[in-house]
């Protein structure tokens, strides 16, 4: 298994990790690290979704026979329509349904309120065999949660800490966590949001709200950077993915992935039981 | 809308529901309803998927705005190899992941036994606009309840009528509800099971109780043929569904999908905020 797949001059890994540049390093019309162009894009993925297949089959099986290591967990997020969907859609939806865990956080419930904000989270943590996507995640409790004053500065200080805890744990017991942050330019969310204005049967995919949240995008720049400021680690690292190219978004998350089950290496377990006999026995049933 | 799609030459629903001669009717081999080969098959199954794919979006969306109405269980029991993986995999995995809720029901825990054995199923039926898929069910609790006498025979007794009564709550609540039975043949189910054995990377889904249970084949058919008997109703019917041929039993659990969407009749919603406006908001931001 090479480091990275064809198409690819430098691991997705190495070139999508977030510096200490922050957004002023991130062309959203770039494609880093990817030497084809759109066509070749859509042949590598079509192409990575088979081998992504047989990699998550391989660690369903071995969790299915009780020799668990590791699960995955995909964080995405996003400013609205910078394609989470397509990537849930065309990526995951790519692997096998019975191997995925997937997880859409919206605003939280009164009951959800109630308790620490990772409390909902952590309900969803992958289990060992499993691939996780969370779709939006407990970073909204410091994104929109500080945008929007929904919490005090203090609460949302001690939450970038909290996090850091909460995903060292999360690692330290096996979930290989990898945090996109779908990038694009505030000029091509105009002309998606527009398209779905434009688009009858895109109209209840827009909300008045999403206007009121454009407004005040640089407010969400600033906690972006902050959020990769305070929560980039080694241990859960956040990717920047350039995202005004959908085909490019798509490749880059799959090849994220592909990279974390490729370090976890699952090999198909060994039988248990005698395979010679059970031959027998079946054949004389 | 047509009643059903193009290859079939009657409603699947129709041909598929299981009648009072219960397994005896039904062929293994056999591709009721349907006219074309398995190349034919291919086909028909890629062109279903795009058509899933705009219903289920649709369903989505009037629950994402509010406008719920219904949404669909298919709840899938099998002996083991007639392929209910590969429903999953080829059939539910087409569909945007996002709008599917998949469970998979196995031995129940010992807090689950705790409880009525509807307890863990009625968690996961499906929420509006969603499609809920059971990979096996609460009819295990009569299957293989019933053979390995896991219950007393007056409990068994007690549960079909449980399950009818909770079946039409389901269906009343707005849930359309697709009970599918993939029929193997027995010499097939040999085959297929050999193959694990055969292959190496398959041996993580043989284990040696897979022979075990294929020795008790006479009282597991029985056990079906009274599940059909007590709980095949009008409003929550069994289909028996002929699975020698692979390609024949997605197609027709495709089919009877489409049919229930289509019965939904699921419509994009209209927008509740003023296009023009929100145009001219978008425009300036």
């Amino acid at each position: 298994m090479s480091a990275y797949s064809a198409g690819w001059t430098s691991p997705a890994a190495e070139v999508l990790r977030v510096t200490a540049d922050g957004f002023a390093a991130v062309d959203p019309d770039s494609t880093p690290g990817y030497q084809g162009r759109k066509l070749d894009g859509a042949d590598d993925l079509t192409a990575g979704l088979r081998e992504l297949g047989e990699l998550q089959e391989r660690l369903f099986a071995r969790s299915a026979v009780g020799e668990a290591n590791g699960s995955v967990l995909l964080v995405l997020q996003a400013m609205d329509s910078a394609g989470k969907g397509g990537i849930v859609r065309h990526v995951v939806g790519g692997v096998d349904p019975q191997g995925i865990e997937l997880a859409a956080f919206k605003a939280p419930t009164a009951q959800e309120l109630q308790h620490d904000f990772l409390w909902r989270i952590e309900k969803h943590l992958p289990k060992p065999g499993m691939i996780g996507v969370f779709d939006r995640s407990h970073y909204e409790d410091v994104l929109i949660g500080r945008v929007r004053g929904l919490a005090s500065p203090e609460e949302i200080e001690r939450r970038y800490d909290a996090i850091v805890e909460f995903e060292k744990r999360a690692v330290d017991s096996g979930i290989r966590v990898i945090k996109a942050m779908l990038h694009i330019s505030r000029g091509e969310q105009k002309k998606r949001l527009m398209d779905r204005l434009d688009r009858p049967e895109k109209h209840w995919k827009f909300t008045p709200g999403d206007t009121d949240e454009r407004l005040l995008w640089d407010d969400y720049m600033d906690a972006y950077e902050t959020v990769f400021t305070r929560t980039s680690t080694d241990a859960a690292p956040w990717y920047v993915i350039p995202a005004n190219r959908k085909w490019y978004a798509r490749l880059a998350v799959q090849e994220l992935l592909l990279a974390a089950l490729e370090d976890i290496d699952p090999q198909w377990p060994i039988a248990t039981y005698d395979v010679a006999l059970e031959k027998k026995r079946l054949a004389a049933s």
